[in-house]
């Protein structure tokens, strides 16, 4: 017989339960409630499923909750999106007004990608790509004379679009750097703008005050192909930008001609169509640095799935509000336009 | 009729007195005393030149000054060498019992070689240019699966030879990173380490410990060589290793078998022999970046040289002790083993 | 005829608008809507403030919001407490099944308390006002001689009960100590203990392994008196106690006792019953610094107050949820025991 | 039969070797070679003591050291004043020109100094003693009305006079408060001062601009009294002066004035004359902390001169140049103007 609250883990896909619970996470799991697993080819029925949805305090995965089902489960407290975003298989109406967490682990990705974009960043800046690549090809310049496009990142203007969790992580990896930060995010209050040590731009000033970009917005929207010529024009000459979510927010036809140009130099890890056609034009520009939708997904950052997730469930059956994971917002879940990943 | 004190200029090749001296830097050398120059192109007869010695109270350049020539500059206050290194071309003892400080400009180059390192060690974690050269071949991985050899920066532990100006420059870079950091530096206390926030370590443990390295050494009489083979097996098998300075400090041919076979993978920014050969295997290994000798050769970098002249110069001619260049010690301007650079 | 939005100001004693509200928030605030105001002797009628509760988008103030109240106001969208803590005037029940933000503005006295909570820290440590009032009686010891009992905080074992908003300033402060710094703090995850770069403990380590102590915690149903005798016994002699918020958590006849026995030596910001009678003992105690809950309400903080009123009041009438005031929380709120303050 | 250098002991009062050398610190030096004590009362005879100098490689101590002895000691390659200033006891000309490194260990103070000057500039900001005082004679105010006269420490204007040791590990505990600090350092280049996040500054800037300026400059032979009643005029009424070290640049009649008439708030550690008179009307001004010259003299202080004299002594007989201790300036000694202290 089953004892203390349950918890059901229900469609994570993409997410395998290996992928995303290390063994001492799911140990810890454990030790909150008992633990049904409809995943992993690991099925229950269809009647056991909906007596353990009847009875489930936690439910992590992306399994199908409308307002009927989510009508019939008396002890819920929360529910986990293990995808990293807010999917419309829930009835996020039904779950605000009763008081139902709704979470997902997007923070688990913040350390990776920014990374990954400070790398490219001062790959970008210092063009370390571009001269490797003149190695391969016997065609390298030496000293000085091999500098005259380059820019140290220290202390150069910076805008970041985007100051969520993955443009925080970044700001924070730029401290070192002494850069002037500017930020355009709609759904920032200047306040906590400036508490992070940058200045509340409007989107033209970012383009046109920074000699770095980093786009990290979320897909909404209101913001679809925001990005186009106009902005890039906006930029110095020899500017470098950085796409690193998601490719919706900018016009990829106006960014290849700015590219190709050699107006912007960029670094790219996520892109309209994925994979990306073996025809596109990209493959072969000069100043790009191209990257596979590869900043987030280690490893690392998928075990740190399990970790959130079982260090808010311990509070949430606790009685206590979640703190690590990001919560469902009334105001905006209905916004987000982001497509689910059908692959890890 | 010249006023205050001479400020003689006087071989400062491979460096132009443009390229060291911003408008704003040169006016405020001459807000010190008479500027005489003997460099590009610029020169003296030698009775000009030996005259000019005969009264000058700072000398910029690398002009030989054996003890004969210095025993007649009865105003000689400071020497700065403007080329980053303690050449043979000053009798230093004479300098030491006498009180004239010799000072060069090597900081200059830290910050600019440190971000390179950085940008170099993320994108060997990441395998930021690998990715990239795959797409070229239209062979590249997506997402999680191509993410089997990387590995994240923030968190691992590092290791760094030479905690001298470019060490402490990437240490300070590192700090967001929250690595566990080991310094090996023989010329440094232990007390000097742990300021850093550092652990002192011997040369094996660096290696075995640490799965990023990084090689700021300069080169003594007592480091040439001193990595091969041994060391870099120490290392667990995909480590990355950063060849920032000096190229003699490590044994070529054991890092050019050690990255073929896959053990490490390495950042090269200096080579035994410059310009690397057209035929060096290295050109077409995996797992290597290389870049030009250029990681420190900005144009901002050269311009504060001339900064630092002049700060040194004005605290000098005020009567009190340099403060912004580095000094000729006693005790190692003997070790030092610096080739002259022949180009900027 | 009022256009826009319609803002609510009632009630919001004990404080005035002009302790909060500086012109540039007050003006910011009427771009926003009508602004209304019911307080400062400025009253509506009954009549009047039934109409404006019905149409308000917005109050600012602890106004009684009984369900029945609540049911009439069909615009109602956020209620901020600007007193500083959640009160028993709000139907919180209803306010979470409606999706009516409950705020307060908490935050706004973190930095004030966390100076004065280091400064006195810091003055009971090295033994600052003991030693000055050795001077008015002429009796003081020199040098070496007078810091027999004086220890530095710099490396010193800290301990921090409650890291809210308080305790967080205050672990930023710490920073140059580099301390060692445990935390009690049973509503907080480890992660975000962990995150603060703190070690989660629990209560009897936090007094029995730290020698300066720092009480942040809120009073709750479950910690009224849960510091008493026995931990601060667990403390080593000669320690430090930082008694700041709220007073209700500790035992004073048993923190007496500590301090006359010169057990521990202690700064005290909150009493039981204020003001501290004029025949407390604690006022002829050595060992004991005394302040006059003052430590929070300084100017600046009260001005803060209209700041993230009106930075949560912008988001939230554009459609966004709030993001500088603390909500409360339906797992939490109940258990809230502070008592309200009748003065500023 | 004594092996190694001979490591000589010399007149270390007011130190004692027990005050200075913890058992670690002693060990590692006897591992060095030979230690020879003469001090606290183990004294040599005069012929011992002649040999001993005789073949001396490290003195510790305040022994006599004109150019007649200087010139026996052949062996001699540095001198270690463990007081903490240099004083008049040595031919410094003699050991420049013979490349023997006079030290000194007054970094040691540093924390220990900067620690007590924050807390009692926190303490005079937000008025802790004078409010504990008014609890001792019961009249205190209760909250806001008792913080008429205090401010944040919090993004307030600060002056430094003086950015050594002391200044700059002051300047490092002000990070968190985010104040914009002025320094008045005329030894230091603008350069060091920017470095530190400071802005060079003449002292009529420090003092009109700042609302809390710290006094922490060397006695130099220029520096007298330049502190008087035009620049405490040049503060804004109810500013907060520290006065750290050392008295004799300021005048101390216009300090008492100052305070008298409550124009600054004053914590004072340094006196022109110690210990201070019984009558002096400093004792009972209003408005002033005093303290008895101990903010440095910390027994952990002490022991860091130990570690100190051990670090750069293992350097020096390695053949490596010392970096720990403060090394005495060929264009600065001859300015020193501390008086020696006769008592720890």
């Amino acid at each position: 017989m089953p004892e203390g609250p349950l918890i059901l883990i229900a469609d994570p896909e993409p997410r395998t339960l290996a992928m995303i619970f290390e063994p001492e996470a799911m140990a810890r799991l454990k030790q909150l409630g008992t633990v049904r697993v409809h995943a992993d080819g690991q099925h229950l029925s269809n009647q056991e499923l909906d007596a353990a949805l009847a009875r489930a305090a936690i439910v992590i995965g992306q399994i199908d909750l409308p307002a009927e089902r989510l009508a019939g489960m008396g002890k819920l407290k929360a529910i986990f999106n293990v995808e990293g975003n807010f999917l419309p298989n829930i009835d996020y109406g039904w779950c605000f007004q009763h008081g139902i967490h709704v979470l997902n682990t997007s923070p688990v990705y913040a350390t990776s990608v920014a990374e990954t974009a400070l790398g490219m960043a001062l790959d970008l800046c210092r063009e370390i790509t571009s001269t490797h690549e003149a190695f391969r090809s016997k065609s390298e310049k030496w000293g000085l004379e091999s500098n005259g496009g380059s820019f140290l990142l220290t202390g150069t203007k910076v805008g970041i679009v985007g100051l969520g969790d993955l443009g925080s992580a970044l700001r924070r990896m730029l401290m070192p750097f002494r850069c002037e930060v500017r930020v355009f995010d709609p759904w920032l209050s200047e306040r906590r703008v400036r508490e992070q040590d940058c200045i509340p731009s409007d989107l033209d000033d970012v383009f046109r005050l920074s000699r770095v970009v980093f786009l990290f917005a979320s897909s909404t929207s209101e913001n679809q192909g925001s990005i186009g010529k106009r902005e890039l024009d906006l930029m110095q000459r020899g500017s470098v930008l950085l796409v690193m979510s998601r490719a919706g927010i900018i016009d990829f036809e106006s960014l290849e001609a700015s590219v190709r140009s050699g107006h912007v130099r960029a670094g790219i890890d996520v892109f309209p169509v994925e994979p990306l056609s073996r025809d596109s034009a990209l493959r072969h520009l000069e100043g790009v640095i191209l990257s596979s939708h590869r900043s987030g997904g280690m490893p690392e950052s998928f075990l740190e799935i399990g970790r959130l997730v079982v260090a808010d469930s311990e509070l949430i059956l606790r009685g206590l509000p979640p703190q690590a994971c990001k919560r469902a917002e009334r105001e905006t879940v209905a916004r987000m336009r982001s497509r689910p990943v059908s692959k890890s």
